[in-house]
């Protein structure tokens, strides 16, 4: 931690501040520009606050060095993690594949989109069970009775499952249905959930809420982390930006860089990060070539009949002229993954 | 609602948008312009879903007409509300002080600020007992204990109580002991406890996420007020947005617009809209002169001894000038306030 | 357009909104829904401006219905245009490269990076000889001497030449030394410049500006095609965005969106659009892979003796495995470039 | 300035980057962490790039200490400036009135308007004469003509006159005509014109981009002083956020913000901030509150027949209505600026 010090800081303000530090066990190493006195702190405690540090007399700012994240941090666990569902391997050469609706709506509906998924080769069926929604008034989910709809149909496909839980009650109501958890954007930091989901046993794939910086998003997984459960697959689903004509703004950069810091797979949702169809498929084929480990798309039979989010569902045809870009792409696409995760370890010890 | 559909919309294209919004009992209204054809929906029902609408073959785009907004609209409820916790009024001609920790630390820390605040003038102590914070290696909050604590020093003193709740779980464990439930801004679209606390016969204080749109804003409100508990303040916080000097950018045009379009009270939150003691108090005279309902300041009697947000609290000093200031413009925008209020309703009737 | 009425709007106001219309040649089209009043104009002149029916009494708001672009849409030009400088086609299904220092800096620093250019398979050299920088005490650029020196550099190795113009001034001094001019995202909105560049007879990249919309950027675009010079590449560079590891958002959704929408080519800058080094490369081939229709990266041969922007500038080592990593794409992705191009034509007629 | 070094820098790097320092006539001062080993440059010259130590192997990341504006910096000038203009003073206690049509349309037109100005105690005209639009469709200003008119009606009626300029061409044309060159928000970085304007005798309010940080605000205007005019008032104008209600967000943190770190005088202008004229009176005594040292308004005698942002213009019922709130806070405001701008001053010394 850096401390820059005002101007007109006093000597008994400088004396205060290194009593400060001192006290609470760290040790101080100053130096003086020609312009500016800075204060090196040496063996950051995590009782030295650095929010504290700022109100001290004489304190003009307080810079940290060291990143606030470690279970999460490549600096911590060079390798890349490999985050195992059933016979589904997230972070390992081959991206995931995760497609469904955004709602299950009917016992009908999740058959014959389980079907699809299974047919064209997908590894893992999501569908809405509880839907958080801006509106009181809008289709809130088809709750409990569809989950088992959803986990016969996927069983029956040999497909992996995957569902969002909006509250720490949902934990429970999902664990027998679900192989992975879905933490949505909008819960990104709820705090108390993310604690529970870190008792779990089971994968957490965590969406990056359409705010949240870099270090938020590592903090949440954090979270999950620090309660014992390794299992985190992280989702970026665009950021809310000024941009007038797509939902949300997909940051490609997010991808590479996470890679870098980070151990954790990362996946992308280009259903969300864009909003229009026409959007998905390109948006999609970008992330996977810029290193993303899967994508989860939304997709519907007949998306006018969708109960939400039909604007940006690809019906079956779409969907399938996806999976085919995706194969012209996937050998070559794959080699470069290969490529860069040994670079990643030579880079790193 | 208007439907736009796209230059190459086919006949039959035509003839089955027609069909899906009438074989939904709604009515429909053609226009032919020049370069482009659009169709109008009367009587919009819930199940016209315009996600879906978007979804059918011919539809270039699908523009709402109606705010999605009901309950929280000034065209449903024209005289501004009044909330009232014990004898303090939340919309009235006098906006409504509230100060104290960002958390709850001692029991003397509790009792010295309640002093402060009651002291000088103040109408509720705020502390938070359970903290939301980005690490999992920050002060979580002090717990139930510190409930206790507040519940007293406040009592004494003759001042309301608010504090934050984080879960459902929350609310239960703070019922006894708050008057006012705080929902933070990172829970803002945590639609179980909104609609948990539109339940419960305390007011909720509702905190703008830091980027929700004004929509979203009222659409949680909405949650609240939809389950039955019409005692909603609002709370503008500070957005996030590009700029790099001030930990979030407070909204001041929201105070109006608010004003203007929905009935509840606004309050504002310099600390957390600044993130920096020198900026706090012009910014709070700043929201006042704009029409804001009140406003809730983080203070501490030592702020470089703060357990969290040391650098956004004022000190007693800091404090006093900011009453000082509110003091000498009080008079002058309380008569602006009053003249407003009669505007409003003569405007709408 | 459509024009939304007021709850209140009086008969006066209502038959007032009805003359202004009907004197400026225009049509009425009335609908009333239930809860709402709306008027459609039909003809939309230019003397109907949109914010001056705003400002009538009774009228809620207005809504476009048309967009505003036309010379760049692809409704007004279906076919994909490709603009062509020397032996390098901006559009077509290769790819175009572009690569070379943020500034020339002296004349060896200009041959040796050009002879890289050129070896590896590049197509145009960049260098900037006029630099817009954020402070007066930066380096200003080295000026026109050296754009003989990029114009020798580049011819010898048969590159065609790109440089940027800051002002109207500017376009003469550079006129005989660059075969593209190139406006930076500040110069976005630079009206005078656009026009002056709409009557050359020399390509234009136009980058977007930080914060443009897709509006405003294909708007800024069509000041160039209304004076008569169609030949202008766009280029996505980043926006700015709260995202707080990176120097832009590079906006992934534009570049599929800008091939739905309009004619023009559109090509990345991921070295602006990242600002480090060791993102540029993944986000160059996403680009690629979402249908960017070229690159422009900045390189050097010391990025640490470079005069500006060296910690996003690729070392030639860097620059190699960029193009090694691109080869491996290049024939799938000329494929799908390919299947697109000819799907656009078919979608519209 | 702060060097990172890398967890895996090599003592080769580490021996290489203090090198790289030395050479350059700075010093070096190393401090080893628990975690992290950093080096502090002292005596940061000019020749000393962050970004190209940012490109030396080894280096993490390179923190600037020193803020890179000096002459608008209050260090450097610790008294708050005071820019007249006729008897006309920004930055002194009392703050400054500047109304007028967004554009000059007619010669009847700008003479009613004058009239409106000088009656109510306004103190300088605004009128745009060259309009910088998005669309080339749009009406781009009456030309020189209107300046000649706009200046008999402000000598006339004793106001000051502000205009724009889009170009360094256009100084020239207005040079006569006006007391103060305006230059808008989309050419806050055109740094030819403001260079050119700093060698202008006449004062120059510099408009905020709409996605100009705090130090790019200031590095603008730093452009003009170090040319040589002084006279420099800077203006918010509302920022570009994903805010969707109003045109821009005004950001009332930067008015105490500017008046804490420079000594330039700074106004809102609150028609652009909001883009609603509803919205503009609540906004302009917000900003007076929070210490702007005035504002500027659009104002039409009928706005729907206003060539460009009637939706935003007051008509001169609204406009007086605004006069008469100011009114009533005026006092009170001006002695809360007397407290302040001499706390600035023992604060500082």
């Amino acid at each position: 931690m850096i401390i820059v010090l005002k101007d007109n800081c006093s000597t008994e303000d400088y004396s205060n501040i290194i009593n400060y530090i001192e006290s609470r066990d760290a040790r101080v190493h100053t130096s003086e520009g020609i312009e500016k006195k800075i204060i090196g702190v040496i063996g950051n405690k995590h009782d030295l606050e650095p929010s504290s540090i700022s109100a001290l007399p004489g304190v003009e700012k307080v810079i940290r060095i060291l990143e606030p994240y470690k279970l999460t941090s490549r600096k911590f666990h060079p390798r890349s993690s490999i985050v195992e569902v059933g016979n589904v391997r997230f972070g390992a050469n081959e991206p995931v594949i995760i497609a469904g609706p955004c709602s299950v709506e009917s016992e009908d509906q999740i058959w014959e989109i389980a079907e699809e998924v299974s047919s064209t080769g997908g590894d893992v069926l999501r569908g809405g069970i509880f839907k958080p929604r801006s509106s009181p008034y809008s289709f809130q989910g088809i709750g409990k009775q569809g989950a088992g709809w959803m986990h016969a149909a996927a069983r029956h496909h040999n497909l992996q499952i995957i569902s969002e839980v909006m509250d720490t009650n949902d934990i429970d109501a999902l664990y027998d249905k679900v192989d992975i958890f879905q933490v949505g954007a909008r819960n990104m930091q709820n705090f108390r959930m993310l604690q529970t989901l870190g008792k779990m046993d089971k994968p957490v794939l965590l969406k990056r809420g359409n705010s949240a910086t870099l270090t938020e998003f590592l903090m949440s997984a954090e979270y999950i982390l620090n309660e014992g459960n390794q299992n985190v697959i992280l989702c970026e689903r665009g950021i809310r930006t000024f941009v007038e004509y797509s939902r949300n703004t997909l940051d490609i950069n997010i991808i590479p860089m996470i890679k870098n810091i980070s151990h954790l797979p990362i996946i992308v949702d280009p259903s969300h990060a864009t909003g229009k169809v026409e959007l998905v498929n390109p948006v999609t084929l970008a992330a996977l070539a810029a290193g993303a480990d899967g994508f989860m798309v939304e997709i519907h039979p007949r998306p006018h009949e969708a109960f939400s989010d039909g604007h940006q569902s690809l019906n079956f045809n779409q969907y399938r002229e996806l999976l085919n870009q995706w194969t012209s792409l996937k050998e070559s696409v794959i080699s470069l993954r290969e490529l860069n995760n040994k670079n990643v370890e030579i880079e790193i010890f």
